[in-house]
């Protein structure tokens, strides 16, 4: 059969992965997986891939074999192999140079300070005694690795020096730096979602507030609800900026805080689609995965417009509750209660705080959306007595 | 890993089942799949795949073992092995007592009339002599086999006896008989799409208009403008009764004819995601090939209410112009006239005459919808000078 499309390397086998599959089947354009071990969430739903290690270049050079673009379901890997396959002529989205402000906190700070966003103030630090110079209370965050409230140190109290011997320990044994930021006081998180493509196309999803549990995401709400316009517009152009001076391919995610005082700082990068733009699949025109692969196609951007009014996303984590059985055995009654609940599962085993899926509702009332999404996710993680007999 | 699902098997390799993948990555439902061919439409894009005949029935074994239920991308599995794999304990969704009814034309009238359900008047027909007693014009059909036009003649003029004996022929050949119906004066061609799971649970789509070139499905409007409700309502009961009366499991789309002094008559019968559903991906709560999947493993069916006032779905077929590139190659137009455009491509080689895809608009203006789904679907069709160069 003659080659109906161009081949997209994808490396990492995880649900971001798995959730590109869809819209890739729509487009008719042909993925090859780079999974971490057989049977991964996305190996499950991706026929042709290569079982390998992403850290290894041989590796990631057989599965970019006769593909012309790469992009990636994570970013861990490492940046010297991205210019390597850069040098073999193939196009990496993103690319490294801007790959590396999603994955070096301590760059990302100093480059965004060049550019005048606003950002906690912060500083690296590499001992207790610069800790203290830069006062407290404070976050240290490891400057690479970290994730879901890994990697990630709130200093205060009197054990403030035990704390910081702990991060820095921890930075040492992963030959990281330690960044030591302000505690912001903040009214809540947002998250401003962009794709970007090559030729400098851009389209900016509505601003969504997102809400934390232990450091993983846990609730999305799109739009933010009573986000004054002119910050959710200085949101998303701060996103888009970035998106234009780090020359993002993708989906870029903004998490910001919302201060108090009315204002967005700038709190992370995400250079993939992100677990604050799930509510996209149900809730917008284009999915953040279609225009992930759209942008790094150097396709024509989708419309990023909400198809509802509200839209709310809950995670499905795996609770501490032994006794839930399968995640499928819970679609009885979720489905039945809610024949407008939207559930995209992962293919992942339960375990304690693992994100294994989520639930999509829309419509015309927060609240309604809230309850519903809520219940589900719940209903899902066992807490409402969705136990196996 | 331990199972966290039952596993689908899905007999059929085409566009069908291609568009099943998609819900079932979201459901976390495994698929296996019996294509007819390696690299076929579906077999690109589900991993878990056996390449054999439908027709043998220890590929038909193969593919099932392990599974509890099976279903079906079309409809030309002989009845004797879906009842072999019944006694196998395997669930046959649709099952052979139902699916007859949409592989058998005579079954078909014959059960219709008995269920009271209105139906052009017919008759079988063994020589030309009853088709001339049964009255000119009308159409002849072989009662198996036929598709998009392929088993069907129209009965009329000088050279009618010509005709009858090319339909004779074919039939002996084919081994099946011949039905003929009387030419229905239609106003237009309509279609009632409902799922059905086996414990009873039934959702019926908004009724549908579609259009017809040379016997394909070539333009389907949803909801079907200026229908009266009451016939509306009538053409869905027709299809749930239908639906239960014959024990169907999964989608059932009925085709029907609004006649010009306001009847509905039942043409055809499918059962499993139909031409005529395709716009439910993009303009319903819940997809065809959602509901599909729900539906065969007795889960509650997610709401079929449409998403917007307006959904147009209009079919890509291969064209006659061999200077056509690549499907892919007409995406940068396409995607940047219309950014709301979705697109569904099957990964099929472009031959004349053969569905390669489809394009939905939704919207609140049936005239855009109408137009921008049209332009699209012309323009990858090559009719609008999309030639490679």
């Amino acid at each position: 059969m003659p080659e109906l499309a161009p081949t997209l390397a994808v490396v990492g086998g995880g649900q971001l992965a798995r959730m590109m599959a869809q819209p890739a089947i729509a487009l008719g354009l042909p993925l090859r997986l780079l999974a971490e071990a057989e049977g991964v969430s996305a190996a499950q739903v991706i026929p042709d891939q290569v079982v390998g290690d992403h850290r290894d270049l041989a590796t990631l050079r057989e599965v970019t074999a006769g593909c012309s673009v790469v992009t990636f379901d994570h970013e861990h890997v490492p940046t010297e192999h991205l210019h390597a396959l850069e040098a073999d002529g193939i196009a990496v989205r993103p690319g490294p140079d801007a790959l590396v402000h999603a994955q070096d906190k301590g760059v990302m700070r100093e480059r965004l300070a060049e550019l005048g966003v606003p950002c906690p103030r912060n500083a690296i630090v590499t001992e207790a005694a610069d800790v203290e110079a830069f006062g407290l209370p404070c976050v240290l965050k490891t400057t690479r690795g970290g994730y879901d409230g890994k990697g990630v140190w709130f200093v205060d109290g009197d054990d403030w020096r035990d704390t910081c011997a702990e991060a820095f320990a921890a930075a040492r044994e992963a030959g990281v730096r330690i960044l030591a930021e302000e505690r912001v006081d903040f009214r809540r998180e947002l998250s401003a979602l962009v794709a970007r493509s090559p030729s400098g196309q851009a389209a900016a999803y509505p601003v969504v507030a997102s809400t934390q549990r232990d450091g993983i995401c846990h609730e999305v709400v799109a739009p933010a609800p009573d986000l004054d316009p002119d910050l959710a517009a200085s949101a998303q152009q701060v996103a888009l900026r970035i998106a234009g001076e780090l020359g993002v391919t993708g989906v870029l995610a903004v998490e910001l805080f919302e201060t108090t005082d009315g204002r967005v700082l700038v709190n992370e990068l995400a250079m993939r689609p992100h677990n604050t733009g799930h509510w996209t699949q149900d809730g917008a025109v284009t999915s953040q995965f279609e225009n992930h692969l759209r942008a790094v196609m150097d396709l024509p951007l989708g419309s990023p417009a909400p198809r509802a009014r509200w839209t709310v996303m809950v995670n499905i984590l795996g609770g501490p509750n032994p006794s839930v059985g399968r995640l499928y055995d819970g679609f009885p009654h979720a489905m039945a209660r809610d024949p407008h609940l939207r559930v995209h599962l992962y293919g992942k085993e339960l375990r304690p705080g693992r994100k294994v899926g989520h639930v999509n509702a829309y419509g015309d009332d927060l609240e309604d959306c809230l309850e519903r999404a809520r219940h589900a996710a719940a209903w899902f993680r066992g807490d409402l007595g969705n136990e196996s007999e």
